[in-house]
């Protein structure tokens, strides 16, 4: 921690044992711990949720434009706006996924790239870690080669288009809202 | 969409059957979902995870000082800050279930309450909605009454430490990094 706000001793739960209760292969996997609270206590069937590691790229333009999809996800109403996102490969660096989804799914490469955090989806079951990037000074270098199985279009924005639409909620997943409110607040300090 | 950004006819996919593969209570039930894609093809073991929905709660008191916890949480190394969160009860609006976390868990009333949207966990298998609300001209009022199983301390943090920690990684969990980072946007328009 950076600031000069106090540190407390953290007193972490013991993973005393795991079982795997669900494999549903590579997307999803559900374990039980039995855990051991700092008292003693035990929790014998605490449930942890695994699903794959993600990146998401916001990509900014030289033209100071950035760049987003709009698209349709299965868990989500309607249309949504989003940036680039993608699992993790098998090892692969969290740097090195966002620079392949960018160019796989926008056709894009940036020479400024901007880690913004590494986030834990759920603080309970884990469930994923989602790596934000931002992407300044991209550009376009070849066409899109993606294998979403979504209908998605892209398109170019300005930074007040981007807050409104933060705003108005247009942005439904909570990662990618993140990372789109992380993004303004970065280029604003 | 309120942005004058063009709208895409959506083509949602739609879901033909479903069935629970994993109860585990109240907390977890994981569903394997038929569904179909606009093309016709047919995915048979699309899997969708339910957790409870939730509201998390930052509060800012009258002398604009923020309120956070220091905590630890089983799924983050460490000690994270966090705003508050809870669980949506049955039938409950997230409002509701907004003031009386903010009251169990930092004894605290507040009367300009700001919603900050609703978003998914995760644009593919759902996971849960997570009800962000900022609560201004906070007092305290009572005794925290906390029925978490964690270990937490409150803090009163100033708008640039509450920034300045954002930024380092302090806030650990997607939701709480966003509602914060989302505070500061809302708090600056």
């Amino acid at each position: 921690m950076s600031t000069p706000i106090p540190r407390k001793t953290p007193r972490a739960w013991k993973t005393l044992s795991k079982k795997t209760i669900l494999d549903h292969g590579r997307f999803l996997k559900v374990e039980e711990h039995r855990v051991q609270l700092p008292d003693g206590r035990v929790i014998p069937d605490w449930t942890w949720v695994i699903i794959p590691d993600a990146v998401i790229v916001l990509a900014r333009l030289l033209n100071k434009r950035f760049l987003i999809f709009q698209q349709t996800k299965y868990a989500l109403e309607g249309v949504s706006l989003a940036p680039v996102g993608g699992m993790l490969e098998e090892g692969e660096k969290p740097l090195s996924a966002a620079k392949r989804e960018l160019m796989e799914e926008m056709g894009c490469e940036a020479t400024n790239w901007v880690p913004l955090g590494c986030y834990v989806l759920d603080p309970n079951r884990g469930v994923a870690k989602v790596h934000y990037f931002l992407a300044l000074d991209a550009s376009r270098v070849a066409e899109p080669d993606s294998d979403d199985l979504e209908d998605q279009e892209m398109l170019e924005v300005t930074r007040e288009e981007l807050e409104r639409a933060l705003f108005a909620g247009d942005f439904k997943e909570a990662t990618w809202a993140a990372l789109v409110s992380m993004t303004l607040n970065h280029l604003r300090v």
